[in-house]
Parts: C-alpha cells; structure tokens; sequence
C-alpha cells in the first residue's frame, strides 16, 4: 500500500473522529443534556468543526494531495482508494476556496440569526429579522463568489447539499412536478374530504411509543447498533455505522411521532449498511441530502403509508391504541394516513402538497440570491406563492414565512433537496420492486430483510464513493426523472379518493 | 490584558474543549452508546485525547509560557491570571517530560492489560496477567526516569493524582491509620454482629430509584443542571460546571445505589460550585483524586450516613420500602447501613475497613514498583495481607487481586488517594461543623444549602487555583492529619456497636 494514501487516510480519520465526536455533542444536546450546559456545548462543538475544518485544509493534505496526484490517475477510479482521494480532494478545494473569516462569521451571524429567529416568531415580528436577511444573504453572495466562474450563483450553495446538481436540472424537474400537482391538488380540494377524525385526538403517547419500538424492530432495529430517543425535532445522527441514533416526537393529536421514526429510520439505515471498510473515512456517510431523503421518505411513504405494510402493523396498533381504532377498518385507516389535504406547516404536508412547499422556497431563494426580491418583500411573496400554489393564506408568521429554521441563517439550497428526495425515492422503489417481486407479501409477513439487502447492494454500501449522480444511476437505472413519482401519486390519490379525482 | 495572557487561555480553552468532549464521549459509553459503537468510540476517544495532549505540549504553549515567565512574577500568585499561568507551566513541563512514544504505548498496553484482566476474571487465571503486568511495570518505571530526580520513584506516580504529595507523607499517615484500625476491627469481629438483613435482600429498585432522586433534590439537585443514570459502576462526569452528569447502579441486595447516590452527588458538587469564571481553564475542575474524594465521602459517610440527615429521610424512605422497612426503626436502620464488617470486597467495604484495603494496595505497589515484589508473587502477597489486616482469605481471584481495574494497566498512585480523602473528608467536615453549629438541625429538617455554600466558599470555587495543600489549610486550617478522622470512626463505632468495643 502507497504511503502516501496511508497518511492521507490518518489524516482523514482525525477530521472523521473529529466530525463524529461533534455529533455526539449535538445528539447529547437535543436529547440529554441539562439545560445549563448549553452554553459551554456551544464552544466545545465550535471547537471541534474548527479542528477538524483546519485539518481539511491543512498544508499536510494539500501536499499529500500533490504527492497523489501522478498515483491517483493510475488507480481504478471505482476503487475505494481512488474514491478517497477524489473525494477528499474535492472537500479540501472547497473548504481553501472559502477565507477562514468569512467562514467563522457566517457560522457567527448564522447562530445569531437562529436567536433572533426564535424571538421574532413568538414577538411575531417579521420587521426584527430584516438586518439579519440582509447580512445573511450579504455573506451569502460572498461566499458564491469563493467559486467562480458558475453558471448560476444558485448552483454553488445547491453544490454543498448535492454535489455536482445544477440549479437549471432542478428547475427542470421541478417545473414538471409543479404542472402536475397543481390541478392535482385542485382536484383534491373538490373531492369528498377523507374523514382521519380518529388519528387528530386523544392517542395516548405510550402506547404509541411501544408501537414504534415494535414495528422498527420488525423493519431492522436491534439494540446492538440503534437507539430512539424524545426530542422536539425528529433527526437521525450516528457515530459510526455500528451506532445509529434516531429520535421522534409522540403527540396524542396524530401519528407523526410514528411516521417520523419510519422516516428517520430510513436516513439510520442508510449509515447503518455502509460498507463497514469506509468506516473513519470521508466516503462513510450519504452521498448528498436528497439520497438521504429519498431512504426517510421511502420507509416513511412507500412502506409506512403502504397498504402492505400496515396489514402486518395494523392490527398491533389497533391493539396498543384500542379505544382509537378497534372499530375503525384497516382500510379507513389507510386512507387516514394517506390523506391529501393542503395545510399552511411544511413539515405537517402530506405527500402531494409537500412538494409545492418546497417548489415555493426554492423560487424564492432564487429570487432572493439574485436580487430581484428584496427582504423586505419576501413575507408577501412567500404568502402569495402559498395561495397561488395551496389556495391558503397564513394566519400568522409561525405559520408563514417564519416557520422554518433553514432562512434563520440563511441556509440557502437545502430545501430543494427533499423534493429531489421524494422523486429518487419512487425511481429507487419501483427499480427494487422490479428486481424483489414478492415485497408486498413479504411485508404482510412482517419482513423487511430483503428490502433493507437489496437497498445496501444498490445504495447504502457505496457511502459517498460515486457521485449522486451515478449513484442514482446504479439504484434506479437511470438520471433523476419526476415521472415514476408523478405516477405513484396519481395511483395513491386514486386509491385514496377513489377515481373521481384522477 | 496582557495580549500573551488571552492567547495562553484561548490555547487552554481549545485544550479544555477537547477534554471535556471526550470526558462525554465516555459518559456516554458508559449510560447510552448502543455496544455496537465501541470500536469506533475507542478511536474518538483517543483521538481528542491525543489532540489535547499535542496542544499542550505544543510549541505555542512552550513559547506563550516563556515570553509570560518574567511577566508572572510580577503577578499576585493568589490572582486567577497568576495561578493559570503556574498550573498550565505544570502540566505542559510534565507533560513534555515523557515522550509521545511511552504516552502512546501506556494507553496501548494499558488497553490491552484491561481486556486481558476481563478475562483473567472471568477465566480465574491469574498466570495469564503476568505478562502484562511486567510489561506495565516495565513501562512504568521508563515512566519514572522521566521525572528525575526524585526522592522515591513512588513519588512520581502519586504526583498525577495528588500534585505535590510525598510518599513519605501518606506512609506516615498510613501507619497512624493502620496502628489504631487494626485493633478496631479485631474488636468489631469480637462484638455482637450488627443485623442489618432487613437491607440484603428484596429491595425493589424503583422505589429506591424514586428515593434517591427525592433526596438528591434535598442535597442540591436540579434539573437544569444535573442528570442521574444507570451504569454498571457508578461515578460522577461533567461537560462544565452547568453540565452535571452523576451515575448509580440500584440492587436488589443492598442500598449502594442510594449511597452511591450520594457519593457521587459529592464528586458532582465539588465541579458544579467552581467559580463560573473559572470554565474552559485548566483551573476549572477539582484540584486532586484526594479532595474530590473527600467531598464524595463527605456526602456519602458524614452527611449519608448520619443520624441527623436520615431524620429528614427515613421516613420517605419507610414510604417507598414499606415491606422492607415498615417495621424497623430509625436506630435499628441507621445502625444497620453503618454496619462494620470485614469483607472481601474493597468497594463494598464499610467506614472502617475501607482503608485497610487501601493501605495493602499501596504497600504492594510500592514493593512491585521497587522490585521487592516478583508479580508472579502478587497473588500470594495480597492474599498474606488480607489475612492480616482484614483476617480475610480471598475465596477467589475475583474477590481477591483481580478484584480492581486500577492494576488492569498498572495505574499505581490512585489508591491512597481513596484513604487520603477519608482522612481530609473528616478535618473538613469539623471545620464547617464548628462554623456552621446547627447543622444537624437543619439536616433534619432537609436543608443542605449551607453545608453546600460552606464548601463552596471553602473549598469548590478554587477549583485548581491553589495546591492540594494550600486547598486543605484554607479549608480545614492544618496539614492532612489523621487525628479527626479516627476520632470520628471511634465515636461511630460507639454510636454503634455500644461502648463495648471502644
């Protein structure tokens, strides 16, 4: 073995230890800490991103990069060596493309920005945050210019999420999605309403939380390498592929609580089933947040919601929650979780209206970046977006402009990615069902193994190793293409609402 | 400020941060961490470790501290500015004495010498040891000849846990110790047997786990700032002094886990009542093992196990162990959990034999460490001192030389620290008695706050500001001194057993 690459891995397994241990300290934050260590937490997670930021773009790497460029060309470029060392080389131009001031003050105004959102939402303020905007998109737009020459300012914050994707495909896609939903919606909006009364009141959290516990070990959950916590904002987190930490939220007005472990399960499996030699290095995680959104939102919708599915979980769930559900039907019960209604919370949206939520902010921060909508405006533009798009008006800035963290510091190009996540998910889908024509009965049975198998050969176990892109390509067979997802709406709605709608 | 001054804090601060994140990574190892995730926590762990220790034996230290040395004794040595400067010119010269190769191959064979102890124990092998004990013992002893001169090479061991501490002194004290004990315990096994079988059998876990958390509360305990868990092997860890994290384990045979409670309720207050300003310094935590020993055994001997604190308790815990304790008095169960009693077991021994046990472990290590004692003589060595100490033959390796994990990797020196914290708890504790007359009154009807502002303003906020010496005379206003502290097991041992035995 090259020497050379040795260091470079030693080198990259500090960084890694580094990044993983700052996990930790935020897993710990949300779910166990004591309130009062807030603050010295705060310092102990700046610390470590700063180690490890200053390794990435230390003169060791730059100069084992150097070394490696004459070996790199020989190595197959599908090894795990040759990956490595693209991958890491790629991290390191951007991490020296970007002035360390200016990357400390954009952590530094991030997190103020954060604090005043948090106030300004409860003050119901929209005015408080206009300084905020205006140094966030100020910083913003000098951290694009760290890049030139590109095509759209768009792509560069785009390129951090999902690497190597172009504002202009995402437009594309995002164009068909929007033609297609729209009236989809607005047939929806003429339909009978589906009655889900039963899951809106009264479901004891316990029962609840022993369902959850159930049904993640039916779909892979074991207490050698998972665990699932309480916290306010479901995530997943992990500290290597041998420990994966998911979190939920039980309410007893819906099932979110449920859905979000199905979803977070789905981003655990994917660290989860990384090949274990990628371990310590920068190819062990998800390739980019729309592959990962495309496992969450694949085990939160394409199983979870499924009709399969849930004829092994139902009758467990009516069992635990029994004064909810013992007289409502396993098909009324279905239809419930899968009811298509426009509401004015993102992250409350169901499957079809979800996608114009995110289509709305992706426009506007796109309008933002470029300067043709001013700050000032943006409240008024993003209600008239949500009337255009979901015929609704927000009642309030929590429910309005203010609702997400993301614009709080200005994190511009990640909402696009769960839209493409959603698309990846139904192409990845149908590709697995093709190959595994069994599935449903399978899960009618309670197993789940085959699936999870099939999706760590065709995505988990490559980590970062191909681009996005070609990992799409190897699990779907094909570029990002709207339409297989396009098609499994128009089937859900038809067997939701029946054929009236479609 | 002096500009040198602030860039020596921050360098301790990142150093600091470093620390305390590891000190969670293995908190969390040992409450939460799915198994599956050791392998990769290992190399977290040692990673920070690593990255700590380089910056303290970084150039930039060494330079900060030259350029600050004629600076420093212009500064009052009582200031927190001059005392930062004396304990990081400590710790980095100490430090930079050993060379990073024996740094590393300690942590390596200490690594190793604790899996092989696991299984020694469990396979009752004791010949399987021996090569890691001389390869420890050998490793040790570079370790010294790092630190030359010195008076005797136990000196340098001790140093690391208690800075500035002679051999010779605790030899000293031990002898005292051990001269008026001994008699004390033969006269124990002489007297009427304490019936303390209400407490060895059948104790519900949840009520106890309710008890100590009530009286946790009474003590101090809040939950902005604290947190109890399970572990195998109770102890007391930090993330700051807002961060405090203590630990327990409940049975079914005995009350440890409510003392341990309280013992490591102790560990926890002497780091939560650091002076605030104080954090992200190397000043920011407990000075010594001996002084933070002694606030665990204050808590858990001269509070938890006094008749005036239990005033306040019993009868909650009566409440909670109504079929355990419904019928015994308050006399009959103080008598009980200060029960003296011979056992093989060092953390299951009671006030006064405890220190026996510590008394042969530093008299063996020092004759190993010496080269008056072969390791493959260990065995029959520590089993010839139980006998005539303790007047106890170990049954096995597990209740005999194996029964520790401090000579797993020959971590000789901590020890004594155990006794020595006994022996300081008690001169402490008379000191607040004397200034604070109506402390048993105010235990009884559960108030702790002035005991804890007592040791906060005496002893907690200097954290490491002033020698483990200095930190004793301004406590407890003398030099460490046996005398308190037999005086206070003599009257014990009369409360208990009757005037028969003294």
């Amino acid at each position: 073995m090259d020497q050379r690459i040795e260091r470079l891995k030693e080198a990259a397994a500090v960084i890694n230890d580094l990044e993983k241990a700052a996990a930790l300290l935020s897993w710990d934050e949300e779910t166990k800490m004591p309130p009062g260590g807030a603050e010295a937490r705060a310092e102990q997670r700046a610390t470590l991103h700063r180690l490890a930021h200053e390794r990435l773009i230390s003169d060791e790497i730059a100069g084992l990069l150097d070394e490696l460029a004459p070996v790199e060309s020989g190595l197959d470029p599908d090894s795990d060596d040759g990956a490595l060392i693209r991958v890491i080389r790629r991290d390191h131009e951007k991490a020296r493309r970007v002035p360390p001031e200016l990357h400390a003050e954009m952590v530094r105004s991030g997190s103020k920005g954060y604090r005043a959102w948090l106030a300004a939402r409860e003050a119901e303020d929209f005015e408080s945050m206009l300084p905020h905007y205006e140094r966030g998109l100020e910083l913003r737009r000098r951290y694009v210019e760290c890049f030139t020459p590109y095509e759209d300012p768009y792509d560069v914050l785009l390129d951090d999420y999902e690497p190597g994707m172009k504002t202009a495909e995402v437009d594309e896609i995002f164009d068909q999605l929007k033609t297609a939903l729209v009236p989809m919606i607005q047939a929806v909006a003429d339909a009978e309403p589906v009655d889900d009364s039963f899951l809106r009141r009264g479901l004891p959290i316990e029962p609840q939380r022993r369902f959850s516990a159930w049904a993640l070990q039916k779909f892979g959950v074991d207490c050698e390498h998972w665990r699932l916590d309480d916290t306010v904002h479901p995530f997943a987190s992990s500290t290597s592929s041998a420990d994966i930490r998911i979190t939920t939220r039980f309410r007893e007005t819906d099932l979110g609580g449920v859905l979000a472990c199905f979803h977070e399960f789905g981003h655990g499996l994917y660290e989860r089933q990384i090949a274990p030699e990628l371990g310590r290095t920068p190819l062990g995680s998800g390739v980019s947040a729309a592959l990962h959104e495309s496992q969450s939102r694949m085990w939160e919708n394409l199983v979870g919601r499924g009709l399969s599915c849930w004829r092994c979980f139902y009758p467990r769930l009516q069992e635990e929650l029994h004064d909810n559900l013992g007289t409502v039907s396993l098909e009324d019960f279905h239809r419930a979780i899968n009811k298509v209604h426009p509401t004015l919370i993102r992250v409350e949206a169901d499957e079809v209206t979800y996608n114009l939520h995110i289509i709305l902010r992706f426009e506007l921060e796109r309008e933002l970046l470029a300067g043709r909508l001013a700050t000032r405006d943006l409240r008024e533009a993003f209600d008239a977006k949500m009337e255009e798009y979901l015929g609704l008006t927000p009642t309030d800035l929590k429910h309005g402009v203010l609702q997400d963290v993301h614009w709080s510091d200005f994190s511009f190009g990640y909402f696009p990615t769960y839209a493409l996540g959603n698309v990846i998910s139904v192409q990845i889908w149908e590709r697995a069902c093709a190959d595994l024509p069994d599935l449903d009965e399978q899960f009618e049975q309670g197993e789940f193994g085959a699936l999870r198998d099939w999706l760590r050969d065709h995505v988990h176990r490559y980590g970062r190793k191909f681009t996005p892109q070609e990992t799409v390509l190897r699990a779907a067979g094909g570029p990002i293409d709207p339409g297989p997802y396009l098609g499994y709406l128009e089937r859900k709605l038809g067997e939701v609402f029946g054929a009236a709608v479609v």
